[in-house]
């Protein structure tokens, strides 16, 4: 068994799920790993990670929209300092994944069908977003 | 170290907490792997994992009640062409898990007392659902 | 490839969130692992793992009045056999993460910033909650 490791750097603009999808499967195809695991982790505590369905754009807009809901931006939160979408920021990533881990088989990344891999931004502002990638295997 | 892996389907008629904790520690026990780490991965994002009590089947009872009033089945939602229970049912697996991680030791999966791990099917139609499983170790 | 496995145990007292960030990293130095994978894994359903923000203890705080909020402790739940509170820290529990893992990059945990590692109490009596962690790399 083996290892190889990557950083995969994402700007983001803005609350919202940006698909990493083919940079993710891409990467994990250059590495001539028959079969193992790939293992994603995200460096950040408001910005989280998550599988979920890549092909009706209203899926992603609906998550959204649930998040605004059960975890408000200008909530009555007592942590303020970093502005007031910061606090709802880390409700919703404890609430999502900051790992996620998923097989490879025959050299490729055994996702389902309707399976897309997201970066999930909770903030406002623009930011530059570090995920690291790791596949063990053979 | 070396890895084993292998697909395991589930046949589901309904929402609600499948117990799968018997399927994966006895394929577990049948690798030999001394120690190591057993991952599951599901491949759909309607359906999802969990490691939740499995004594009082009120748990699971509970657990339901409790998604079905933060993510109604019959909510207002944009997403509709899949059924209206389809994207309750993606809402459901970003609060859950795609992916599970468990230890091996002295040949077993190192499960707490009350641990048992499910898979959470959240459509109303039956469903064959697909989970992958695979340990690394020695 | 090789691995190492460890167990942690922690005193809780209360419901919250308690840092073990310097334990697991410490650990993991320890193992001059020089890149690989770090994988935790809670032996419970009533208290959980969580990577967050670890320099403002507001933002605990926060994190705890989300959950009394949306998982209320003496809400109408059916399983009530182990006291009032323990139904609501299931629902918290499979909420936040039973596994986490970490990527270990030159010897060291490839935590951000601004990330700690904790182990989220839901439950009010006293507890000892046990974390296994594995390290596997190179």
């Amino acid at each position: 068994m083996r290892q190889v490791t990557h950083t995969l750097t994402s700007e983001t603009n803005g609350p919202g799920l940006y698909e990493i999808t083919n940079r993710v499967v891409d990467w994990c195809q250059q590495q001539s790993m028959q079969k193992g695991l790939l293992t994603l982790f995200i460096r950040h505590t408001s910005a989280s990670l998550t599988i979920q369905e890549n092909t009706d754009p209203d899926v992603c807009h609906d998550l959204q929209v649930f998040f605004d809901r059960i975890a408000p931006q200008h909530g009555s939160y007592r942590h303020s300092a970093e502005g007031p979408d910061d606090m709802s920021a880390h409700v919703r990533s404890i609430l999502t994944q900051s790992d996620l881990n998923i097989p490879v088989r025959d050299g490729r990344c055994a996702l389902g069908t309707w399976q897309g891999v997201y970066l999930w931004e909770h903030r406002t502002a623009p930011h530059e977003r570090c995920v690291i990638v790791t596949v063990q295997g053979e």
